[in-house]
């Protein structure tokens, strides 16, 4: 086993550390390592880092996807020991140190799988093509075309029951996204849109967000949560919290409280409710030995690495990682941010070996979730904040964490514009071409 | 036959003026009627009107989508006479004034055809996977996808002779498109990628403009084309006039000279050589009983209405219109805005009869196409200009010319920055999955 004294010996060949996923996790541990003693190469099968939690914005026309998507070469390319290769991986032999990539393969010293997570459907993965989760760019752009599709379907249909269904929007799962999804397509309903439509009233919308948990924002404090339900409720939004969602078919969904059960007609059913880890979770985990959680996470030691594997690291939203409470961190940016950091202290001080290390610690900073124009919710150590300041907390922090200086700027000045306008100038519809269901003879 | 006085009799019912198109010319027009006695349908099967002058930033990443598109909804929603209809046109039933939808009808009292153009392959249709053009959206992403993925595969690519071919770019045609293209494509591998790469040096791309005709920019006066010409070869472009194409296969061109042929190895052909009218010119013209040109353009009368038809109108790239000598106008944005202008003056006057009005001439006020970083050439009635100054026009005009207010200060926000740092925020690759052909090991 080398030890830090061998490895900086300029004999010594230098270390090659591989990290799969360019994420706020892989990134970190990336750049942290720019004056150690190591290669480092980021693999992706997206040439560009995604700032995902804008991209609720992107779904809802608010940004554009190059505003929160920026090229990882750009952000790495001052780094001479880093080097960033476009492949998508599709397996590990742990034995000979070799991550399997689509069309090759890659050897490492040290492998930090950053692969983050994919929505999850519990089982029910047929709902997929007609309730389409929010993780990636294209996920967005789906989103946002059928949104704006709903209402340019609704103002050609003259059957005011199929109209009324083509202008309910059913989001499923109150936690952020879903909360965040809603707020937006508010606005959007009952102020971007406002003037565009001679057929329909687009503020006759209907908005809901279906949950099973007691509260929406489950995760905050009970206080908290009470107080972004009255807000999202004075939004216009319907709130359906202790109620599962049994079966979303073309044209409604069924959905069921503990004593009764009811259908509501839809054409747009959005998914904000569960996650899993990328699929990458269980081939590792099934190369290394161990088991993952229902939900596919990898189980890591206090040093973030696979048991029994010293060399292999799972970081961020592809693996569990329990705080001193025993009870797992949640899947935010800033946990992913915090182990690609502490990963990166491990290799510069010992690249194949992590043990003298303290384990990794989660710093808790706060969280905090938008709710739609000028709201927001926070918590902040045992300081919590509902409204307009929770927003502009909300704003800054977000504005500050996006990588690069344009990107900042041109979605200060576009928010600024929707904020004042209530405009959204990123509705086009784009991708498939519209497909009208039922024909109507638009009379002259 | 309707006469003024009778047009204005409340009690006569309102003419319907149907546009298809939101277009420069489709807009112009609809815009220009907001104050006459008509009702307004726009229909396009896009919800949005496309600033086509400046795809090409799309194209090669200096721009989103969303940049250039406007939803027409929104350029229109203030005018109480005008609706949009989001529709496929597939025909036409001149005998009933019917127009055929993809799913439904529309009854017009008027139709103004301005479906525009798309690119032509001059029987070579094979060739359209080959070497995308720039018309759409579409092509411009997918031109955007093209390109930077040929710097990633070259990036992973270890033979030499392959890498060359992968870092070659062949752009058909040296019109405005071919040279905006081209002075883009030279930024991008001298500048924008210069430090993103560790095995490739970008600035090693080679990029080549073939036309036909003796001179780049045809149509400019021949010393302003010479200029331009020696512009774009000092950009390091390759410039080869007289030159056809004769072959377009996966991996390589076939070029011809009148004594010679040779063969180019690349990987990106980009397509910007010919145009034809949109195929629903010549559906319109087998309607009316009228014969299109060889590019589909439908011959109109002075008053641009189809022979035999005053009520039926075609307008902008979809219409071949002879100025004062005879000679055909271009297909340019200001001749298909001076028609719709004059349509609706036309309309405005006497809907259903225009006989009485003077026929459309056409006020030159200029053409003007960008080279590339801060360099254009400008035709202003007698006066010509090549260099900075051309270009300081060329931005002056196109910011000035973009619908939108919020879009125009964000593009020149996003132009300054490009500027200054010769980045390009917008080289995220979407759509397809990235298919890299040639594996290779890229070895530890």
């Amino acid at each position: 086993m080398t030890s830090p004294e061998t490895i900086t010996d300029p004999a010594k060949p230098v270390p090659h550390v591989v990290i799969v996923g360019g994420g706020f996790g892989g990134l970190e541990t990336a750049k942290r390592l720019h004056q150690s003693r190591v290669r480092v190469t980021i693999v992706d099968r997206h040439n560009y880092h995604l700032f995902q939690p804008l991209l609720y914005q992107v779904a809802t026309g608010g940004l554009s996807p190059a505003n929160i998507a920026t090229p990882i070469r750009a952000i790495v390319r001052k780094q001479a020991n880093c080097e960033v290769l476009l492949a998508e991986v599709t397996g590990f032999d742990v034995a000979e140190n070799r991550l399997l990539l689509a069309d090759g393969e890659l050897r490492y010293d040290v492998l930090v799988l950053a692969a983050g997570a994919t929505h999850s459907y519990f089982g029910h993965d047929e709902w997929g093509p007609l309730a389409p989760g929010l993780k990636t760019v294209a996920d967005a752009t789906e989103i946002r075309r059928r949104v704006y599709m709903a209402f340019e379907t609704a103002e050609r249909e003259p059957d005011p029951e199929a109209r009324k269904a083509m202008l309910t929007f059913v989001i499923v799962g109150g936690g952020p996204t879903g909360v965040e999804l809603a707020g937006a397509l508010s606005e959007i309903a009952n102020h971007t849109l406002k003037q565009d439509f001679r057929h329909i009233n687009s503020q006759d919308a209907r908005i809901l967000i279906v949950e099973a948990a007691p509260h929406l924002l489950n995760h905050y404090p009970e206080e908290l949560c009470k107080r972004a339900a009255e807000k999202v409720r004075s939004m216009g939004i319907e709130v359906h919290t202790h109620t599962k969602v049994t079966e979303i078919a073309p044209g409604f969904v069924r959905l069921a409280t503990s004593d009764t059960e009811f259908v509501v007609p839809t054409e747009t059913v959005l998914w904000g409710a569960g996650v899993q880890a990328s699929p990458l979770g269980k081939k590792l985990a099934a190369a290394c030995g161990v088991e993952t959680d229902r939900a596919g996470h990898l189980p890591v030691t206090g040093q973030l690495n696979i048991v029994g594997h010293e060399n292999i690291y799972a970081i961020g939203d592809i693996a569990t990682c329990l705080d001193k409470t025993g009870k797992p961190l949640p899947g935010l940016a800033a946990v992913a941010i915090q182990q690609g950091a502490y990963v990166a202290r491990c290799l510069s001080n010992s690249p194949q070996h992590n043990r003298s290390v303290k384990p990794f610690r989660y710093k808790d900073r706060g969280t905090m979730a938008t709710i739609g124009r000028a709201a927001a919710v926070a918590q902040i150590g045992k300081r919590q904040f509902c409204g307009f300041f929770a927003w502009l907390l909300w704003l800054f922090v977000h504005l500050m964490l996006i990588v690069q200086f344009q990107n900042r700027v041109l979605i200060l000045l576009q928010w600024g514009w929707n904020y004042t306008t209530f405009n959204r100038s990123n509705r086009i519809i784009l991708g498939q071409q519209p497909t009208i269901e039922k024909p109507r003879s638009a009379s002259s």
